[in-house]
């Protein structure tokens, strides 16, 4: 694997996804992989799970981590090629990723969403200018339009849990009060589009997400019919696409509560954390016996630590 | 050891005082005793030495160390139950501590007394909840009511400076026109309580410390009187606890000078640092020949092995 | 070597310079040498280069590294002697320098000038203070008036790309429209005066460098004339000595083009980093076959190890 940006850079999906479990089994197996190897992981937004499990994972495989928050420790970044660089950004992308490249031999990038401009969102120009210029593998930290680490972690949960041959996956959105990006719900589509499931995907009106990663999955705009029969539920909540980075919506009977969970198959709940208790989901499902949040964060490491593991072994 | 929140986790105190001692010395004899773990700081306030420290000593006994300043790093965490999360905190304590909890092999954690409410900060909650939720040992980086990595350097310093059997230690107040919280000063009677010595604790009037902290100290007013014939005068500035978090006296006469040294017993001057040079303590005594404010800061480092060593036995 | 804060510290050039372009060759060649040892690195400033750069290096030598951006991550250090500490400085550089001093082995140093005080800024207050207090190696990573680290760097990629026993080598003065610090100017004459080359300096009239830094340097007022048959160019942007701080000229008709690049003799063109495209140098140049600014950021890292290898050579 060359780079971990998207979907499409994944070569085989069961093969990584057994990775992390074997990562899980025995975190030291690969120790000497990345010996005297360097991974830099630059923060342009707020990160807990990918921060500490990310770094945890290269450890794991004897990388030498670099964390820098990227805004706060160094200087801001022109991303536009062409420009009279006279405002506030003191440095050029271009040779911000050729400088780090030249340091670090892996380079992970955590860059959200604007929520202003959908066309430069997903156009993704920091992790498209990193790559080009970099001249070394690039993993997506989270990006305006996806979480790959997430999803990989996702799917080892699934994987997991999942006590049917093709359980029935529903992705629900679920209120909040603030604009926040599709990059996870985005991800997890794409990724369920390539596991063995049997995708469905529900919010309000107004909340469809670009057809381009919801796929095969299935739209129902009512939830309740949505749940019926449910083995996973993953929640997450997002601004609208189509009005873009609006909030179109907090309905409060959105959230998940036992009520809820009782449609499903005896479902679990997901969800990528961090979550506002009873405001996107009720306690008693949070503290109750069928919900994963906890495990599905703890895999976020062999997660990290597959992926990783892919790209030094396409690095030889 | 479980965790290292008190001196009431503390099994043995001269054996962990020993245990300083002899890691000062070879500060590398059990370098393989962390191997392949992790241990997360999380800073919820400013750190210089504590920072430093507990690094150094992680490192010197093989441990991994993930460093993490949470309220920039990451998201604002809610710490009360029940609560609908509609605010500015993005995460609830639950998830934040179970998620690190399962990354991390211990967690040390820094969390100030906002002083505006007794009852919750002398609660605990912070670590309370990381306790009940993380599932790994929790290790105390100053609280809102302790701080005892900070006591037990002072154990370690008292210990390797005392001329006599049973030292008369003066815990004094100094001004300040901050309010400042009383954990440190809590902190090192509570450890005093335990070890051989005699405590003084002199303050004005209005600045008592809870008893239970002061336990079989003895309280006198008077500054001067209170300093007579001290072998070790521990100087600290610490807000009202009675009318809590606030200055009621920032008496400059109160300030520690060569005269009020010259009354104790050729005494030793201590303090945890940092300190405002000539507001609570004059030049002429921090850098005169009784300061030992650098010896018992670098203490720190050994105080941090001694426990971290005793909290990685107590995981075998 | 003793300390790293400016040329005066460098025993032999050649050999400092050789020393890189062997770690570069085999970076791990000298990986017993910091075994146990901790270099802390201290950043009153932002870094991208220096931050990554030097941890990078230190790890290639086995360090222990802790890095702690100053005034964020601890207390804001009060550098003054004998004052009354009531401000908004809560700890003194005498004690913070010990404290860091004993728990770590070399200490690097980031701190930026002022631009308001010019006599202060050339006392380099902060450095002096760690030297005097630390106990340990100090290593400059970009001083009020001095940036050897960067100065070594340069060295090594003259020496690389060089075509000529005695190249010229000319240091123009770009526009900018913020003041910056003459440090990399300063320092980059007082390297090429002890380096086998012929030195030039252009800026603007009231542009003048400090006549101690200057050295041998011829001053050419006349860009144009000062280009011709240059080897390498070398540019920067810096406020005023003379005015000190001010910013007098932003003539655009400094900044470097494919035009002035013609006026040398096929002349490479060399930047210290960050810089701001189209205002200090063109695209066509940074993007052209002349542009070294890569290769000179990325020996960064061996003049960072060559450095900390001659510390640590001195240490034993």
């Amino acid at each position: 694997m060359k780079h971990f940006l998207s979907f499409q850079d994944v070569p085989d999906l069961s093969q990584l996804i057994t990775s992390g479990i074997v990562a899980k089994r025995n975190p030291f197996g690969d120790q000497e992989m990345g010996k005297n190897k360097t991974i830099g992981l630059l923060f342009f937004n707020s990160s807990l799970r990918t921060r500490i499990s990310t770094q945890k994972a290269a450890q794991n495989l004897g990388l030498n981590v670099i964390v820098m928050n990227v805004g706060q420790d160094g200087w801001g970044l022109e991303m536009e090629e062409g420009v009279i660089m006279n405002g506030d950004k003191a440095e050029h992308v271009k040779e911000a990723a050729a400088v780090i490249g030249s340091y670090c031999d892996i380079i992970g990038i955590r860059s959200f969403a604007s929520l202003s401009d959908r066309e430069k969102d997903y156009q993704e120009i920091v992790f498209q200018q990193f790559k080009k210029y970099a001249g070394v593998p690039i993993i997506n930290l989270e990006s305006a339009t996806r979480h790959p680490l997430q999803s990989l972690a996702d799917c080892i949960t699934i994987e997991e849990f999942k006590l049917k041959e093709r359980p029935k996956v529903v992705l629900t959105w679920l209120p909040h009060f603030k604009p926040l990006p599709q990059a996870v719900a985005n991800s997890f589509c794409e990724w369920m589009n390539h596991a063995e499931v049997e995708l469905v995907v529900t919010h309000p009106k107004g909340y469809d997400l670009s057809p381009d990663f919801v796929g095969k999955g299935q739209v129902i705009y009512d939830q309740d019919k949505a749940l019926e029969g449910a083995d996973f539920v993953y929640g997450k909540n997002w601004s609208s696409y189509e009005h873009y980075g609006q909030v179109l919506s907090s309905d409060p009977s959105w959230m998940i509560t036992n009520d809820k969970m009782s449609l499903t198959d005896n479902g679990k709940f997901m969800h990528c954390l961090p979550l506002r208790r009873n405001m996107k989901v009720a306690d008693e499902v949070l503290d109750g016996p069928h919900s994963l949040v906890i495990e599905q964060a703890a895999n976020r490491e062999w997660a990290a630590q597959a992926a990783l593991r892919e790209i030094l072994l396409g690095m030889k």
